[in-house]
């Protein structure tokens, strides 16, 4: 097979240039196709779906390793995959944009606020787009379960495709390869993060606030990705851009008759 | 009635403490309640559902007028909604949050990238809540029908109530209020933002980018977002946090088998 016929296979992230979870990510991506890496020039996790309008982007290439080329750019993890596509690769076809390996989960309601999952949906407008995140925070976390299913879920995506704008929010639980038990097609449990604002005084006597929280979990039900995650299951959500609340519309009907 | 009786109205946006649209909401809410206002310090348009983790957040009250409370913060549009939720209001309880009034439409998929949609979204898990958009992005934009409309719909909705968990993106046409032909409620219209990096070279012979495009509207539905707002009707859509993609749920029930 010529580079010509490998799928051309684009990773984005939220944890900027110098994360573990990136070269993890590149790890698996270069078992299946030719890699181009776009991502931030410094953390940006929580980012969501922000762009950045307010200010100019640019985009530079970093290193060339082993047949992959690294660009880094001011921009947020969405903004990485529009330069990633306009700009880097000038329009070329994708085959698969790939988000990660995020630090953390992602799981629940945290498709919101994840930047990792951002980046994905954005990319999903156009491309199969999967985002993957473990279960671990930590900087130097273990990876070796995520790469070794990671792989494993690329090949059967890139033979079996996705149906066009539903990408993955895959998340993989804190254990070792041996103690995962499979994998689960989940929803997104019901829950929301309640915030602690710890609050803090600087130096010249002015209270600042440190946002922490806990995700307060309303649902148990076994085809959540809180349950799956919880069982040592990989958890597979398919995710929609579309935000519309089909199951209320009625319940609004009485604004049609405002005047 | 007495002020203990009033509803208390938490008031947020995304344009910052400075924007013509946050006088404009302020005015539409000091109708019917104690109104505190929580605003980000700067422009914060198209930050999503981005939250602030690496950097402290502080919150200061800036104005007192008119009995309204006016706070800012170095926080995103939705941290002004944690930060007025716990420190502010130090969990009052809170009869509805309003969001914006936005200087541009947040229509379509443009729900993803606002901060006014981020705001009420995060509102919306403990709150009624609401993000109000006008379709013009100047800063002197004219807020008259955005005003006349909006009070009429909060006061309903203040009458009626909304679902828990589903909050309202409303867009309001840039026409005058006898242009106006009323009110639909619609589903988000089915489309992407298609960018065009506007390349530049700076002083110094580097090149950046800026961030532009148009909405690549694939769906011309009259049930849609984009077809009230072309129509003259004020748009009014359930959203709702769940992304979860029900249905392709069996399109990727193949990833159950990889081992």
């Amino acid at each position: 097979m010529t580079d010509k016929q490998k799928p051309l296979i684009l990773v984005v992230n939220d944890d900027g240039y110098e994360a573990k979870g990136l070269k993890a990510m590149v790890e698996i991506a270069k078992t299946f196709g030719e890699v181009v890496v776009v991502v931030p020039d410094r953390v940006r996790s929580a980012n969501g779906h922000a762009i950045t309008m307010n200010e100019p982007l640019h985009v530079r290439q970093y290193l060339q390793e082993d047949g992959v080329a690294y660009w880094r750019t001011n921009g947020t993890p969405v903004d990485c995959v529009k330069l990633g596509q306009r700009v880097v690769l000038r329009n070329r076809h994708i085959d698969l944009v790939l988000s990660g390996i995020n630090h953390g989960s992602n799981s629940s309601v945290s498709v919101l606020y994840s930047g990792t999952m951002g980046a994905a949906i954005e990319a999903s407008f156009e491309y199969p787009a999967v985002g993957l995140s473990l279960l671990d925070y930590s900087p130097d976390a273990d990876f070796t379960a995520a790469i070794h299913f990671g792989k494993r879920i690329v090949k059967s995506i890139l033979e079996n495709g996705l149906p066009a704008h539903t990408c993955l929010n895959v998340n993989f639980p804190n254990v070792s390869t041996e103690e995962i038990k499979g994998i689960k097609i989940t929803r997104q449990t019901d829950g929301y993060w309640y915030e602690d604002m710890e609050e803090r005084v600087d130096p010249y006597g002015r209270k600042y606030y440190w946002l922490t929280g806990y995700l307060v979990d309303t649902d148990q039900q076994p085809d959540t990705c809180e349950w799956a995650l919880k069982h040592n299951y990989i958890s597979v959500q398919p995710v929609h851009y579309d935000m519309t609340d089909y199951k209320h519309f009625n319940d609004i009907k009485y604004l049609e008759d405002v005047e």
